[in-house]
């Protein structure tokens, strides 16, 4: 076990994690987050707050074994903040997949992509003929990955139960995207929630620029090698 | 009270905020920047300078008990430097809304998102549809908020007037937008007024790359629900 | 005089400059590069070297009062660095405009805007309707500022007599963008050439942002003012 | 030789860069690396692992001398590391052409400029007309580049074969992409291998914005200054 890995230094990663994701574009104007757990329980940042300047004393620890409720086993010194909203969907992913971590991501990228193929706001993302699917939990760069949508409501809590309904319905990936919102992505571990959050950021914004271009969507590296080749234009 | 808010780091605090905005882009070629009110007066930046290079001793610190006029009550140790022209727009926060602190970023993202909608300069910005809404006072989801577009005038102590009328216009929210210049927000504390100045650029920045790829603007979750799939060509 | 303006720190804020203008991407691949004169020379990075890398002992320094050719004062502790190939280039600015400070941006938004409007290399690029316009030396937001654009050459110091014609055709400007090549900006001091290179930078990426919208070109404020609203359809 | 080159700083080299590249984009989601020669062996990150958190411990010194084999000169301290997959295809750049450096970058814009030019995923990205080329080996800015791009495969192994054929095939340049996957660019050291991954970067941004654009690609600097004038229509 790495020293990224103790308890004691799980508060400063949380904090850490979310300087990185606000460089990122992920969690600004005080949204989104990361949630871990460890042995002591699951480790939560407080709820609208500035995610680039939270302190480790300002991380929730709650318990880890009690996943139908919200029990606090750690609060933060400052008695004023509160738990993170996403709290609840965070837990669906504790609770269906027994994940390790999980964070929630407001980047541009999983939206517009989203609402690009599916601008009903509920339906999959399709993602396929790039090699960072590969980056994706059990997928190869030939399979067409395909990442639940479903609509946003007036208060997060009101998710939680489409969220799971989702889960269940593609046991396959780690992610869920909320419909003009952002993304759910969790994993076994902190590195493997992150891991997918950036190859799915990645995937939504290849999706996006193509879209932009006007450039096909392939179905697989396979098509890829036998499509016709389609030049633009000007490259002769 | 948190570290943050006492007065003695408010000169700091400044400073480190201009050195985000600058890493956000809000902030280049010495445009834009921040005042926020303490105990002892409005802590402002000096005109025209870099302001990813300013140090607190450079700070003014204006009276806030005298919002009809410009009293300096802390000059900065270089006697060279100037108050900020932003100085009588960020009054107008202070005197209409009893703001805590009011910010000007010259994002291109309000820049272009006005111009696309609203060519003439003169109007609205329609924002709606997406989460961050939330992000701003009083807001949520379903709403669609109105963010007042003021035109641009040859200096820019010539937008006092149309900016407070604009406010007195559109009470509900805390911004105003001027025309192929930038944009003026506020609230409460540093902290909201910087939460929904992410917020409106998250949101602006949607409204110029939706436009770009000629996805369809929804005014309200609901509509999202029900509203036709209209997928990509490409997605099945 | 600031601390900044100290000679024994050209150097080192040659360097620091460097740093910064490489996270801006104007200095990637090693191209791009900052030359500013003290009272004892005209302080330049050395050529062909990672400019985010580039360390005070790295820089030369070249006699400001022999700008006929170029006379090194103070040479870099290694021996194989070479002089910057924009020396002759920088050196128009210095004996054309008697500039404190000469800098070379590889932006991508100003080799893209100048092509946007004139593809054949050769003209200017016309600038207007926005604030930033206001960091221009002279110029007020009202103004259509016109930054002559060059054609590129194979080698650098091919562009010497050309750069040198386009300043003296535009004396109320402060740049020349060579085409498909990237933008020389001056001042009379490091801060205004920055400023002004930020500010041009800002423009540049708003010409090419607003052609990729599709939305118009305003001549100036006023004209901005009494155009017709031209709203997108989905603004209501 | 300078303090970068000595091999006890080698390790940290791959390091730092890596986290260089993690900001660029370029080695996002665990993908992508560096590996660089050194007199006691090949340095070379692990595998699937965040490359911006890797520590010099984590670093694989692999026998530079036995390039028809993987051979383990020092392991990492943490036993589960494993080599990275890319080591095949950063042997080729060895084997074939003698390197100091190779990188492999999942920058999207090599991998979208590709897309535009050669749907097929099989062929040569073409570039041209831009001064950015002059940071290639051997090049002009008057050159047409041109980069071969190969099908990507199922595991990243089994394009060794494929790509040391599309090294022969095109010994003008160090670079070869890797159709929906990446680039992979060599140099005669770390710092030319960087800084040719970085103009080539630079080169296929400028692709995809001028496809996006709708602005026409010209083969030559000759091209340019010759090339009829094609205002856009508001450009007076």
């Amino acid at each position: 076990m790495s020293a990224d890995d103790r308890d004691s230094d799980l508060a400063e990663l949380v904090c850490e994690l979310c300087r990185q994701f606000y460089t990122l574009g992920w969690v600004s104007g005080t949204g989104g987050g990361i949630s871990i757990r460890g042995t002591d329980g699951i480790y939560l940042a407080p709820s609208a707050v500035q995610k680039e300047r939270i302190r480790p004393s300002d991380v929730f620890v709650l318990d880890a074994d009690a996943l139908d409720r919200c029990k606090v086993v750690r609060a933060p010194v400052d008695a004023t903040l509160k738990i993170s909203e996403c709290q609840p969907l965070f837990w669906n992913a504790y609770r269906e997949r027994d994940a390790g971590a999980c964070l929630h991501s407001h980047s541009l990228w999983p939206v517009l992509a989203a609402r690009i193929q599916v601008p009903s706001g509920r339906g999959v993302l399709r993602l396929s003929g790039f090699e960072m699917l590969k980056g994706l939990r059990g997928k190869s760069n030939l399979d067409e990955v395909r990442i639940p949508i479903i609509p946003n409501t007036a208060r997060e809590a009101e998710l939680t139960e489409s969220m799971a309904v989702a889960m269940r319905e593609h046991p396959d990936v780690d992610a869920v995207i909320v419909a003009g919102h952002g993304i759910y992505v969790w994993g076994r571990t902190w590195i493997e929630a992150k891991t997918q959050a950036e190859c799915l950021d990645w995937l939504a914004r290849a999706v996006v620029e193509g879209h932009r271009l006007g450039i096909v969507r392939c179905s697989s590296v396979r098509a890829v090698q036998s499509a016709m080749p389609r030049r633009c234009p000007d490259a002769e």
